[in-house]
C-alpha cells in the first residue's frame, strides 16, 4: 500500500482525450469530498466544488475558455472555486493555496479510480474568471480556480518525469 | 489500490507532534521527488526544495516563525519555493498553485510512508517570508510558499471530517 500510493503520486499525468463513457455522479462526489479532504489555512475550507455533467453548459465553457477545449470530449467536469465569505481574515492568496491541494487530491483520486483528469488554469486571468462565473452563475464572491475536465481516459497517456536534481537543496539554498 | 490511495487522501492528517526518530535522507528525497511529480502551468516547474536537518537551523526557523514551533521537536523540513526565474510569461500567481499542488503531493507521500506533516504558511506574509529567505540564504527570485516539519508521529493524529454537502454544487452554483 505504501509504495503504491507513492506510485500513484508518481504516475498522475495530465489527460485531455477522453472516450464517451459517462461517468456515474457518486464518483464525481467522491472526487469532490477528495477535494474536501485538503488541509486549509486555520481550516476555513474556503472553498466549493462545481460539478457538471450538463452537456449544454460543458460545451458553453469549451467554446469560451482558451485551453479547454477538450471540455468537448468530456462527459464532465469539477470547477474548484474560492469562497471569499469563508477566507476569514486569511491573507490573500491563502485560499489559492488551499483550492489548489484540494484540486491536487481531486487530481489523484481520479487517477486513482481509473479516471483522467487535467487542470486547466482560471484565476487571475480576468477573463477566464468572468466567463467560469457567467456560465456557472457563480456569486459575486465566488471565484473559479480552475476547471478540470473528467472522463475515461482515450489512448495512452504517459506522465511526464518532472525530476531535476538541481531541484533539491539541502540545510540552504 | 483503488481503494486504498483513495483512503490515503481521506485520511491525511495535520500531525505536530513527532518522535525523535530521524527521518533518512532517502525517504525526504522521496518527499521532494512526490512534489516534483505535481503539474505546473505550462510545465514550467516553477519550483525549488529546501531539505532541512540541520538541528540548529531547525531550531532557528522555530524560533522565528509563530506557527511553526513544532520545528523544535520534528527531525527535518521541507521548505517549497517558488522559483520566479522559472516562472516565465505565466500569471502572478500560478507558482502559487504549482508549488501548492507540489505541496499536497509531499502530505500525501509522507502519510503514504507512515510520517507525519503538516503545512505551515508562509507566503504571502512578509514578515515570514523574509525569515525564511534569511535562514535558508535564499536567493532575491525564490519565495517561501511554506515550511513541512515531517518526521514520525508521536501519539494518535486523526484525520478532521471536513465533508460539507452543501461544498458541493450540480450543473450551477
Amino acid at each position: 500500500m505504501k509504495n503504491d500510493a507513492i506510485t500513484l503520486i508518481m504516475n498522475r499525468k495530465s489527460v485531455r482525450s477522453f472516450t464517451g463513457q459517462v461517468v456515474d455522479n457518486e464518483t464525481l462526489e467522491k472526487l469532490a469530498r477528495a477535494g474536501m479532504a485538503a488541509p486549509s489555512a486555520k481550516n476555513l475550507q474556503p472553498w466549493g466544488f462545481v460539478i457538471v455533467t450538463n452537456r449544454d453548459t460543458l460545451d458553453k465553457l469549451a467554446e469560451r475558455l482558451p485551453y479547454a477545449k477538450m471540455l468537448f470530449e468530456a462527459p464532465a467536469a469539477i470547477v474548484v472555486c474560492g469562497d471569499l465569505a469563508k477566507a476569514g481574515d486569511s491573507p490573500e492568496g491563502y485560499w489559492v493555496q488551499d483550492c489548489s491541494a484540494a484540486t491536487q487530491n481531486i487530481l489523484l483520486a481520479a487517477e486513482a479510480l481509473g479516471l483522467g483528469a487535467v487542470w486547466t488554469g482560471v484565476h487571475p486571468r480576468a477573463d477566464r474568471v468572468t466567463t467560469v462565473k457567467d456560465v456557472l452563475k457563480l456569486p459575486d464572491n465566488v471565484i473559479p480556480l480552475n476547471v478540470i475536465p473528467i472522463g475515461y481516459p482515450k489512448g495512452e497517456h504517459q506522465p511526464k518525469d518532472k525530476f531535476k536534481a538541481e531541484n533539491i537543496h539541502w540545510q540552504q539554498w
